[in-house]
Parts: structure tokens; sequence; C-alpha cells
């Protein structure tokens, strides 16, 4: 018979940051509190039903701590296929086909990840200011059958006179329990300039990505490979994100990440990084590097997950 | 002893909306996510202290999903007698006296219902802006002897030099296990334009208001009669709303609903809807009709209670 | 082994105000719900990590309930060791070395207190705007050894081109079961004007406090002696609060408190209350009193701790 389930869970952390690109202080206290309150309703014949919230207090441009509220996502999920509807992830925030962000994030705060910088558009469940808060819809359908994984996503706006549209279709293949390969193709209508790219919002753009995530023994591996076409932009290359973690015991691994977003004049970032494991989801995190601006960064602290 | 519990519940909604009146486009995605955090407070005595706020994400101008919190309710309880304080309903919004909404709620985000766009003042919990999002208290009483239910409530407001003043009163009657009926009477001093009516906030209105619900084996019925006098307004004649449910099996239902808010060059509006549960708290809902502006309406999609 | 919990509580609280001082009305609701989501994280090895957020309704200017949330605060307990971070409070509003605040607050809306009205730099964690609301974070060691707890806690500011410091140290001593006693020191750099005191934003202040806090059979004691210097201003004189409760019976206490903040012109404030405890975490609270402006207040209500 059916049943409803809410589930309150997310994380904290907190920590010092060092960016030579903050504009007044190099280093600051990072902290974020997150917390989802999800449902999930699941009918007499099995298909699930869900829906999630999200509560988080994040750092704003002061420092500060900031408390922010998310629009909703909702979901509904039957053997292998799942519709996603609202708040929630295109095709490769989400996931489904390729791990666009990786598994060997570095530092307490993420700041390297195989993509990070990369200009393609990849949007998901978040939070969004209470004022202008509209999270426009997006509508992703995902299918697994044996091996295979496929999705699709949608977003459309029209605000402001100027429509927005977005398009993605992907596939993804587990080739064996340690190896899983992806593939995304993605359309944006009328994109807006990202990371510095001096595109407007007249302009079209197309792009692909590849993706390759495995582990091997005690090694986990990320590749990422993506290539942008900007309408009137000639200044993007194809870019690239390459993740290797070790684990260096049971409790503790070491992780590495280098990535090119392809932009011209964009240098290449690249970080080293750890995590240890203190039980009862608490983990010490910590990592440095140079980000695609040429900055130092680096960061260590404490996150626990509940 | 005295006990305290703290609950949360709510429901999820989405599904696809039509409706002729949008400015931009006709049809788009409804969703709708709401959490109730609920107190209940025992004293020693069994006197029940309550309390709620809720956080919705619903459907912002364009579309997009935003996040709302509400300011708070608060109750206490002693046998039949029960008062409720702040941010809470009137008599008409309670459903204390009169089933105002009724029964019989047409579509997924229940667009046709007996009361439809009536010009009646009404108001109950719920979400706010958060920014000019001062919710004047409302204090209703309650207390029910036998089959007796008698209901008053206050609100007023002085911002911005001007006083707003409601004041409602009712009885409701409970004839059979099967039959219920009410009547309301309020008053309204410096009433805003409510639904196109030309009223002026120095304008006062008084208004009366007679319903009735019941069922009859497979049948449900909701009956309203409502009439509002509105200073220097000579343009609202009496209001009045029919719903109808059938139940097909356990599962589902059908339901009709007329209703007319007596407005001069108003329509009569009308909507046919259905709901089939699923079980664990989800059912599939939709509805078509046609709204006192003569627009077409419909909608479908499923709805998740937790 | 580690574990993880999430705990929500809070309490409501809903009855009249009476301020002489109130600019339109001298009488209104007084409502308040809070809803504090709190999580504690305990590693493998028993060391404790911890967050919270809020949800608060309250009351607005024009005494309608408004929603507010919060940034979060964290910390790291272990041991006599324990650290803040973030939205948390100073040494002052902890109450680690003094009872700032005292155990014996008149009325159900505290009105009267030990350190009302008093011109020290205190701040905790609470709600804020989410529009303007970054919440600079502070940070505050604590440690305990013994009968001696130590603090020290510091916050910096640079938003407009301003930079608010504060430092604040502090040392407790538990003399015995029923008697501790608190010294606390602070600096602030450009402190703003607080309670109608002359200061400027480039105005530094320091400030000493002795705290002491007891109980002897029924009766529960509190004084506090406090003394800040602030450049440019020569009218705050020495400030001191005295509170004193007494248990009637087992569910009821009556309690009094005598405040002066030592500004120049201002009245000594003082108030007499009571509050009967009904079981179940609910409580029947007011008091009656006299500002430090000379006005009159007074309250009556309910609370409900959850």
């Amino acid at each position: 018979v059916g049943s409803s389930t809410v589930t309150l869970d997310g994380y904290g952390r907190f920590g010092l940051v060092h960016d030579e690109g903050f504009s007044s202080d190099d280093t600051r206290i990072e902290q974020r509190f997150r917390l989802n309150v999800s449902v999930l309703s699941v009918t007499d014949g099995g298909v699930e039903f869900g829906g999630r919230i999200r509560f988080q207090s994040d750092e704003g441009n002061n420092g500060g701590g900031v408390a922010q509220n998310s629009a909703a996502e909702f979901n509904v999920e039957s053997g292998g296929f799942r519709l996603d509807v609202g708040n929630t992830s295109d095709v490769l925030d989400s996931g489904d086909v390729i791990d666009y962000f990786g598994n060997t994030g570095v530092g307490l705060t993420d700041f390297g990840e195989i993509s990070s910088n990369f200009v393609l558009p990849v949007s998901g469940f978040g939070t969004s200011d209470p004022d202008d808060g509209e999270v426009i819809p997006t509508v992703k359908a995902r299918y697994a059958v044996d091996a295979f994984t496929f999705a699709v996503s949608y977003q459309a706006d029209s605000r402001d006179g100027v429509s927005y549209e977005e398009f993605q279709i992907g596939v993804g293949y587990q080739i064996s329990d340690n190896l899983k390969v992806g593939f995304a193709y993605g359309e944006v209508q009328n994109v807006t300039g990202v990371n510095g790219l001096n595109s407007n919002l007249t302009d079209d753009a197309e792009f692909v990505a590849i993706g390759l995530h495995g582990s091997s023994g005690a090694f986990t591996y990320d590749l990422l490979i993506a290539d942008i076409d900007i309408d009137g932009t000639d200044n993007v290359d194809t870019a690239f994100g390459i993740g290797l973690g070790y684990d260096i015991s049971a409790a503790t691994d070491i992780r590495f990440v280098v990535s090119d977003n392809g932009v011209d004049n964009n240098d290449t970032a690249y970080s080293l990084g750890f995590r240890h494991s203190l039980g009862g989801g608490v983990s010490l995190r910590g990592g440095v590097g140079e980000d695609d601006g040429g900055d130092t960064r680096a960061d260590l602290g404490v996150r626990f997950d509940f």
C-alpha cells in the first residue's frame, strides 16, 4: 500500500577560505548551512512522487551569512522512468548521463572541479533571492534501461521581452561496475554572457560534452571534454577537465584536479586537496590551487552531513 | 500530563494549467509545494495550545517557482471553545459555520469553487511577501455546543493613515450526520476594490451568507448564497454557488460547480472535474470550465498530500 | 561511533502588550512563533559539531506578523572547549561568563530584564531581514576548566567603507552550586549610536561588566554592574541591574527587576511579573512596570515551549 515520508537532511560547513581574487580581504570565514525538506509519496501501485525545498544560509558579498529559501522541485518515478519538474536540474547538472562536476572536487568548498569555470549552460535545484526569486521551471525526463540512461531537458523563459530557451539531451552507458561514460548535447537560444565571455542576449549557442568516470582499486578518476560554439564569439576552444582521487586509508583520500575552460586568455586551473572522515558524517576538508584567472585559492575546514 | 508535538505536513502538486486569461502564454506548468510546521502543546489540564507557520513555493507571474514564508497563527482550545489569533482565518474562511469553499472544488488548482470570485471579504492563514509582509492579526472565537457552532472574528489595520476594520459573526447547525447549514454576517469599514468592483477605501460594506453542505449516498452537495452591500456601489446582486460531487468508485469522483458572483457584466462560472486516488496520499486531479470573465480554464496534474 | 541528529524546537507566545511608548495604539496583540532547526553531529572520537538556523514570525511595526529567517550559526565542542562561528553570540550575549539578561526577566515578552536598555554592545544568534540580511560573522571561543569558564569573541565588519570591530573577553567562576560570578571586558571600534546615545561611526568604546547569579531556597537573584566609556560622549554613568525571583509554589513564581542604564536623563526602570506553569511546556506570563523613558509597560499572555 501507499505511504508518504518527510525527510530533513543537508550539511553544514565552516572554515577559512583564501582567494587572491577577493576584492577586500584575501582570507575570510567560510560558512554554509543547508537544510533540505524532501517528501516521498509512494502510490499503491509503487509509483513514486516527490518534492523538495531547501533552506540555506550562505556567504554574502561581505563574508556574512545570508538566509535563503528555494523554490520547489517535483518528480515522479516509475520503473526506469523519471520526470523532474520545477526548480530542478537540466541534463548536465543532474549527473544522469555525465558526472559533470566529478567525484574529485577539491577543497572544503569544492572550488576545484573538473568543470570549474566551464562556459556551458548548466542549472539545477538551488536557492534564490526571495525578492525577484522566480525560478523558471525546467522539465527533465530520464529513462534507464539495462546499462543505458537517456535524458532530455527543456527550459524556457520569456521575461523582460526576451525569450531564453535551453534544450539538452544525453546518453550514459555503464561499461562495468567501475566505469561509466556519457555524452550530452545542448542548444541555447539567446544565451547571456558567462564567465566573461562576450555573448549577448541575441546570441545562440550549442555544445557537446563527453564524460568518463571510473575507479580502480584505491584510485578514482574523472574525465570531461566539452566544446561550445557561441554565435559571434570565436574565443572559446575545447575545454577539458581531469580529476584523480586516491584513498590513502579507509578514512582519508587525496584528490587532484586540472581543468581548462578553453577560453582565450584564461589559465589552466589546478588544485590539490584532501578529505578525512571523522565519523558521524563529519569530515575535514581542504585544498590549495590556482584558478583560471591565475589567482591562488585555498580553503580548510570541517563539513558535517546529516 | 502535558505534552508537546511538532508536525510537518502539506502537499505538492504539479501539472499543466490552461487559462485564456493568462497574458503571455495560455498554457503553463502549475507547481506548488506547501510545508506546514505545526506545534500542539497540551497542558496538564488538557487545554490545547497550538501554532503554525508555512513555507510554500508557488508560481510567480512568469510561471516560475517562488519561495514564500508565512507569519504564524496561534490557537488555544478547551472543550467546545477555541480562540485563534494572528495570521489566521476569519469566520468565512475558517469553515466554522459555513463551508465557504465547499467540498466540490474543481481541478488540480481548485479553480472552480462555489465561492469563486465572490466579492465578500475573506481572509485566512497564508504566505506573504517577506518584504512588506506584515499580516494584520485576526482574532476569532468559536464555540461549539451540541449541534450548534458559533463563531465571531475581528480584524483591524491602520496602516498608511487609513483604518481598515472587519467584523464577522456566524452560526452553524448540524441537522444530521449528513447535513449542515450555516449563516454568517459581516461588516467592513473602508473596504478596498475587490474583483474589479469600484469600491474605494472610504466605502463601507456589509454582507450576509447562507451555506448548506450535505451528502446522500454517493452524492455530495454544496450550496452558497451571499449578498453584499457596498456603499456607493450598486452593481452587485445576490451571489450563489452550487457544487455537486459523485463518487464513481471508492477511488474516483467527479464534481461539478456553478457559481455566479452577482456582479453586473460578470458571467456565471461553471466547471467539471474529477479526482482519482492512487493511494499514499497521491491523486490525479483535473477539470475544465469557464470563469466569470468568460475565459476557458482547464488543468490536469497530480497532487501528493503528506 | 558517530551520529547525527536533527532537532526542531522553539516556542510560541501570544497575548496583549501595553506600552505608553507605542506611537499609534497603546495596546496591541503580541505574537511570536520561533522554530529552531538544530543539527548535532558527533564524530567517532566524541567531538561535537553543530549548526542551527531559525524561522521566526514576529511583530512588525504595525502589530502584524512578519515571517523571518536567520543566517546559520556553527559550533564545535570537545571536552571543555567550544568554538562558535557565524551568526552567533558574543561573550556578553552567550551567557558563558555572565548572565547578562538574568533569570528574572519580567513579562510575556521579557520587557524588563537586568540589562534592559543597557548601552553595551551585545549581539547574538537571531533572524534578519532577507533583503539586506548579511550577518557579519562572530567567532567565539569558550574554555571551561573546573569552576572557571573563559570566553573571548571577535566580530568585524567593513561594509560601506567603515570598519566596525568588536572584541570581548571574560571569565566566570562557579563559587558553589547556587552562586556564580563573572566579569567581562570589551572594546568596540567605530561604534554607532545605541539607545539614543550620540555616538558616531568614528567613536570607539570600551566597557566592563560584572555579574552575579545565585539562588537560595525559593529565591533567585541576579546582579549586574556595567560601565562603558564612549569617546566623545560623557553622559553615561555606571549602569546596574538587580533581579529577584521567588517561587510561590512548584508551578508559580513572581519576579521583580530594577535596572538603570546610567544614561543621563534616562529613568530607572522597574517591573514586577509572574510565571505560572500549566504543564506540557505551557505557561502563563505577565508583568507591569515602567521603562527607562518613564512609559508604563504591561503584558499578559501564554507561552508554549516545544
